[in-house]
């Protein structure tokens, strides 16, 4: 993989990942860019002890432009896009609508390929690779800078659940804190540890991997519905070596992972008429809390609101009013229509 | 107020709150009606420690039925519905497709009019003011269920947030378990105490009270939009005196609380074109332990989706997979546009 990082016109921060090592990028953005957004804002609720991003600049961000206006595609000719380069394979570059910016952390936008109109599932195992470097590379990266405490690879894929650009893409927050669900986690293994002497996710692969709802399994990696599955299509992927983090997963272990997602994608994707709209994201140990690592293993959890070829599920009262979700969907049946959803 | 019981013709229960004394409503289910649905199930997250219903026979739940076929509305003629009386001012029944049911809890709809294509914003105070009791007759009444730890009444109001019948209505969750909402919110009370000898409710409402986020205020509440607001728009509803639930509440703040909250409702309505999609969310102190009731204190919690006349916000990556909520709109605009959404 060739690496090679360059600057936007209003100073940020772009990262090619290229799978040829001789392919050459522009570097240089011929735009005239304004001056970059100014910062968000953090603000603690006192009633949850919870950070809460304030980011009023980002209301009047780019919202599904046409294909012919999408920023994330190659510039070409006098079509200037945020990607100078006139072709890539994979590209981090920071976003510039940011929900954290400056000392309140760092948001950047991961581009799968340059091409607009596929998407992960289709783009196969070789590409899913080169994207587990760009996200190892990028944590490694930003876990380093001062004051992050974690970092988050994500995608959101389908206008059901709010994106806003089609182009294939996914996004990278390197956070000041912890998060709330990763410390609720914590809080659950910490408790596991002192009740048990075992480790939890050990503990969980183990049962898991044993019971009704594996879906996918290959030597390195297990891909279940967890048995309290919140939504009505959800996948937890673990690897079978505990690891905190993506940069500590060595190249078999990134080459079977790469093999397993695309297949896992595929599935989703024939669950129902057309792509499943889903949130997959990657939970990787705090970076700095030695306790915290050490209580941590790496995992990525995908779900979807869809439940049903003409149904979404809604967070509504009880969901989002009070965090008690309803699952109108068994977990187990969920397995078995991804089992049954071979190609 | 008189209120009247009766029995559905599978069983659930059924209780009319009517506004004149005088009122008399009919006390037979004429339908024939199949055997209730089987329980839902709890599970255990193990990452969480939280827990999570599965409800596999709510799928085929009625879904947002023409106006003539309304579940909701009063039996007239042949056509018989949930409501066997020919009128009603507000009726709460068990929800014949419950999420809870038997020993899990108990699931409620509550009626606020026998009137299809009314709003609770449109029916005025008098009515709000039934309502009111209702609520707290029922959360009184559900509170003594054996294994009953806490009762949430709640409004989802419009299709934006998955509505499935527009009939204006509200429902009431007895629930088996502290939810993890409250669960956290009373850990940060606790921890308030223990910091600052102070109650942390009192606490962020004198401060709240001082501040420039202010919707509305009377005697005995005053409406905020909270300094760490986590929905585009988010009113919190806390009464003066420090009570931990609804039955608590005396004549003079019913009333009170019904003047207000049919003010708030109208300003939201105001706010964009058309009704705002909103959930409303009341939070009651649980109903056994009385260390949380000492610290807890009732408010109701509303809060939309709706962050543009055309846009929505959806809970992606962010908040869904990591509970870090995203706001793009300053909690301080969004009280001043209420403020100035006045009659």
């Amino acid at each position: 993989m060739r690496k090679t990082s360059a600057r936007l016109a209003d100073g940020r921060e772009i990262i090619y990942f290229d799978e040829s090592d001789g392919a050459r990028r522009e570097l240089h953005d011929h735009r005239d860019l304004p001056e970059r957004a100014p910062g968000s804002e953090l603000r603690r609720d006192p009633l949850t002890r919870e950070w809460v991003v304030v980011a009023a600049h980002r209301q009047g961000r780019t919202h599904l432009p046409p294909s012919d206006q999408c920023p994330l595609c190659p510039s070409t000719g006098d079509r200037r896009t945020e990607v100078p380069s006139a072709d890539y394979d994979v590209v981090a570059f920071e976003n510039r609508f940011p929900s954290l910016s400056g000392d309140e952390g760092r948001c950047e936008v991961l581009c799968f390929s340059s091409d607009h109109d596929t998407s992960l599932a289709e783009l196969g195992p070789r590409r899913v690779r080169t994207i587990v470097d760009a996200w190892a590379d990028r944590s490694a990266a930003l876990a380093e800078r001062p004051g992050i405490e974690q970092v988050y690879c994500f995608e959101n894929r389908g206008p059901e659940i709010g994106v806003t650009l089609h182009h294939p893409h996914g996004q990278i927050y390197a956070l000041p804190f912890v998060t709330p669900r990763t410390a609720t986690v914590l809080a659950s293994a910490r408790a596991h540890r002192e009740e048990t002497g075992g480790d939890l996710f050990e503990d969980v692969l183990a049962a898991e991997r044993k019971g009704p709802r594996v879906v996918l399994e290959n030597e390195h990696w297990t891909a279940f519905v967890p048995e309290a599955a919140r939504w009505p299509v959800e996948v937890h992927v673990y690897p079978h070596r505990a690891v905190p983090d993506l940069p500590s997963l060595d190249d078999a272990e990134r080459d079977a992972f790469a093999e397993l997602y695309s297949a896992l994608l595929g599935r989703c994707d024939r669950l129902f008429d057309g792509p499943l709209p889903y949130i997959s994201a990657w939970h990787q140990a705090p970076v700095r809390d030695a306790e915290a690592r050490d209580l941590s293993r790496l995992r990525l959890e995908l779900f979807s609101v869809r439940r049903a070829a003409a149904k979404l599920k809604y967070l509504a009262g009880t969901e989002s009013g009070m965090g008690v979700f309803i699952n109108d969907i068994a977990p187990e049946t969920t397995a078995q229509r991804l089992r049954e959803a071979a190609p």
